[in-house]
């Protein structure tokens, strides 16, 4: 019976056929199939994110028992998703061990743990395991291409941000110092510390504004308006930097396409006489892309630099 | 009598010419009846609003007949300006389906409906339809041409600014659930839940920062600083991706501008699109703009959204 | 005497060599004088403007004589300016009529109609007569070059902006009233009425966030929290729209700035022959500028974009 | 005994060797001993940084020993790193003048004043001085390279940006006027004075909102809005002025990579200053660089601050 298991197990791992088609479903989302496996995942992660939600709300006993058995469902169905994942991925320990492959293995844990242990046991762990399902709505950002390039921008421009965050930290700690010398003596001030003083200044910088710690004194008043119009201003320095990131990547991108265009200028001064014996099929240049990568409407027009259906950009 | 009425009926629904004069007069703004119409129709509407305003509030007992007053002329005129809209318009079916065309009927029911019903009985529905005249104006915005550069961009970028979004709400999404771990279990705390714990996150982290749900540990304000941090720094995404599609169409219109002169190439491509025009002439719908009113370029597809050039929306 | 008076007076009048000098000195800048006499004038306008700022607040009676004083003192010295101004103004009509022209009599006349009615009659007139005082600090904003390139770029989009405008006055008007159909019914609500809802939307958009109007129900805060994302989001929008018609500006000067310096290879290379047989003081040009007109260093290079001593643009 | 001392100390001082090679690990940071030197250091502020902190909180007696500990660890480790700074710097007193000079030594003052006077007297300065150490944070700005162009683009736009300033500052003063006109005579009205009342305006208009003063009647909500709105449009004014000028610097960037290849008429210009150096030679000081770093142009003012060609910063 084992020996059986065993073997039936071997020729399960050596089965290149079967991870490579699961690899294509699961991993990747360009044939209908993978597709439709990545809708359904989508609207469970939503489903399981909700149901992390109501969990964490007082709601009548009666819907109690209905929660623990969408617990079940979503445990079973996830457990699944993640072997399967394990199964098929190439490389099993770096999916393991990535961002998602921890978060996928934590959202199926509270259930057994609770099975293993009894609930009483280890409860603050389990309920953090719970929450910690909530991540995998970073899921959905996964799925969308358009985010890489807003990535790239920000990863293009990423030191640079950082030294700003660095800039801001400084002053914030020294706004904060400033501020506490300034309200911290006074009777019943909320600047009683600096960490509290500097969690103000943030506050106030990032013009975010509780209003659960603010200054009382003339002085106090005056250093805050100080920092309000700092954080006002150099609320541009990220801005800038983004935006010139993205000029960049624009640029760059643009460079590309007008390299085609005047390339297509010449060849097709070479094609027009050509062109003019042919029928119109001919119209149709055969490097084109005939039909929208995003829209699939046709583009009869080669050389179009913007789909005529949808308006995206075909050079990208 | 009803054979009279029956005929003329007819023959006002078959007066092309009539509907014509009319459908010039309401829906465009090129003659001076035409700017007449619109300037009168937005005067009504900006005090029909602020009638709406009025009567959400306490008013004194003497001011209430004339708001009554008020109300049955604005029944009057917006149902004479609904109808004769139905009446002009060449597809009244698609006017009567769009946005406008469902704000002004509805725009018109309450009235009836207090006549019909009784103001008793569907008093909220009543209500609801009151306030729903509110979002006439909207139509304050339709009648400005530069909306539409705006609108453009917004709408170029749309895709980028969704997946921002997406980014934006798994982000909130994680910190909220994170905030719930850490300040969620302390007596008289105010993240009772996950969801109230969202708000709070997106409250802080687009800044705005009501200071109804606030941190009151040291470990919550350091989470509570980080998002405002990010808060303040991810800003700069969306302002970028507009500042380069703004960008975007105000280059496309440069180019020209400066094309003008250079414009042999164009004109020589315009001749080839000339002959293969004449060859399969059935290819093009005769009432589509064969060239782009914005760059020139030939539209070889009829019935494009956009145009192939330079990607300007071809039907707004 | 009247007659030797009027003479006197009809001589004044038509001096216009007096009054050229005066005009020089008050209106314009460039001379010696002139500065002399804008930062004197700036200064008087800071220190009146903080006496307002004073007499707002409770003082020691101490101190009342002190302010007393002084509001005589600012009272003669800006009488005079005024007097001066509409004597040497080629026309006295419109800088009457002007902005600074109104505020400057307005700034003189509180003291004025003390002294006619007492201060017991017209006491509110009076007290926002001294109020209005405090506008004068937009002569310090007068007095900047640099503010034009601003205004420039902010009048280039204030069609945009004020479109920008209309759609978020539309936005916060719907979404006001919305907020009003979903919390103005609750027991204690604070959406007590749609401008007060308006009011909050705008708070909300703006991302100001008082916490002084917040909804309480989930349904709210869903809502809320829309508005809140709505208004991180198209905050990038005006921010486009400026930064685009601020490198309009950028590119105009550029195009001028290579035009000249493009002209400025081809004269170098014809001067390259004679230079080499002339002595250094011939290094320089004649029809560039030697000193630099931010900061008065010498510019040792003919055709120097920037100034070598404080960086600043010379080609601008 | 005396003598030899001093034999040794003016040996010490005379030793340029010992100096150099001091100064190469303590102010630069080529070396792995500088690299080594700088990160210790960094450890050593924010550790510094955090007792000041941890001083400023209420903490366990216990506890207490051990940062009377660390502040001798801290003040020891300081006075040796000021003393060596002093030693090593190649001009002493412009380190000493520096603000990090200043900082430095101020940061080593609280133990000794404390030994000195007993920290029973001079308890306010010897305390604002233990705070003042927090400055030292500035530091950690110092250490990075990236940092030098987000201040470049924002020093080569600060004459733009304190203009905005200026005009945020008007704005602010006068709209708080007006809501001291509106709201300042209401009983209970928290708009008390002038001062207050632009504190509230700067809040507003920043888009902080603490909501520790709000307007509480219709007009008051009315202008709060208008001032809301405008600080949510005009906060794109500094955006667009850093933008422009961070492309600025880009472009100048670009410029250089794409010059590389047309190099000519560069080239030819170097020849002739090259010439024209030889024949006033005592013009350049030899210690001085020639070219600029970034982009090649020749600076013929010896003690320019700025490249003459691209406006860069040659000190930094």
């Amino acid at each position: 019976m084992i020996k059986k298991l065993k073997a039936w197990w071997e020729a399960l791992m050596r089965n290149e056929e079967l991870k490579k088609k699961l690899y294509t479903i699961i991993f990747e989302s360009d044939t209908p199939m993978g597709k439709l496996f990545d809708v359904v995942l989508i609207i469970l992660i939503i489903f399981s994110v909700h149901l992390v939600f109501i969990e964490s709300m007082e709601v009548p006993l009666s819907i109690k028992p209905w929660l623990m058995r969408a617990e079940y469902f979503f445990t079973i169905v996830f457990t699944a998703e993640y072997v399967l994942r394990l199964y098929c991925s190439p490389k099993p320990k770096d999916y393991a061990l990535s961002f998602f492959g921890i978060i996928d293995l934590v959202a199926t844990l509270p259930f057994y743990m609770t099975w293993l242990f009894g609930s009483a046991r280890y409860l603050l762990i389990i309920r953090v395991f719970r929450l910690i399902r909530v991540f995998r709505v970073f899921k959905l950002f996964h799925f969308l291409r358009e985010g890489n390039l807003l990535l790239r921008s920000i990863i293009l421009s990423s030191r640079k941000i950082f030294v700003f965050f660095l800039f801001v930290v400084t002053l914030v700690t020294s706004l904060g110092t400033v501020m506490y010398m300034i309200e911290g003596d006074l009777p019943g001030t909320q600047f009683t510390n600096i960490p509290k003083s500097i969690y103000w200044a943030i506050v106030t910088m990032t013009t975010v504004g509780y209003g659960d710690v603010t200054p009382v004194t003339g002085l106090g008043r005056f250093l805050s308006s100080l920092v309000m119009l700092l954080g006002y201003t150099i609320m541009a320095v990220p801005t800038g930097i983004v935006s010139v990131s993205m000029m960049n990547l624009r640029d760059a991108e643009k460079r590309e396409a007008t390299q085609e265009d005047s390339d297509e200028v010449e060849e097709e001064n070479m094609r027009i006489v050509e062109r003019m014996k042919t029928e119109d099929e001919e119209f149709l240049a055969d490097d084109e892309p005939n039909y929208c990568p995003y829209c699939g409407g046709s583009i009869l027009f080669s050389g179009a630099n913007f789909c005529p259906h949808c308006g995206r950009n075909l050079k990208v």
